[in-house]
């Protein structure tokens, strides 16, 4: 059954950090929603190229040779094979868009890998 | 160069109604700008899902069974091969995410039919 998504209530159902929740699927793409706080991984993604939008908070987006700060309303796609740290000076919520096969860690793995749960 | 993009920049960049802006891509999907007045034609498309994020304004998904108010804040995706009816009684502004290879008046074809400039 088709039916639309309210970011909103859909945001107010989890709040664990750093652990994307699909919300949507557009082919063999997901919508993912995610909170952040502090400072993540650096990481890559052999083939999945990720964006990132902003809804809320300001996100920093660190490349190895500069900083791109992301304020809500804007959104940034990180190529795949571009190593990335993103971080967080206080909550920032998010939208994903990005293949399915997309891990949260990338190649890099590690204890804050995450599974993906619908929502 | 990897670079952020602030969607009320672009938004101001043009006024044509009905024929969506290019200004991401993610893999093999393009994320689009589009402002809608008034009604399109029913259409749909053979393989393409197709995510339809409100900006600004109310925008409403016909469907031939039923139809779905989608406000700011709110998505929604139409499945390929679903005939559907986007109509916005005031202007809607919409963030699209979709194979590239979406046509927007899908199947359909006709005069409304528009090619994807980036901007």
């Amino acid at each position: 059954m088709i039916d639309k998504v309210n970011l909103s209530d859909k945001l107010a159902r989890f709040q664990d950090l750093w652990s994307p929740k699909a919300v949507g699927a557009v082919n063999d793409c997901w919508v993912k929603l995610v909170k952040l706080s502090g400072s993540f991984v650096w990481h890559s993604h052999e083939v999945e190229d990720e964006l990132f939008l902003v809804l809320r908070g300001r996100l920093r987006m660190q490349f190895r040779d500069r900083e791109i700060t992301v304020d809500p309303g804007e959104f940034i796609i990180v190529p795949h094979q571009t190593e990335h740290c993103p971080v967080a000076e206080d909550e920032v919520h998010v939208l994903l868009f990005e293949p399915r096969s997309t891990v949260n860690t990338g190649t890099a793995g590690g204890t804050r890998t995450r599974e993906v749960d619908w929502i």
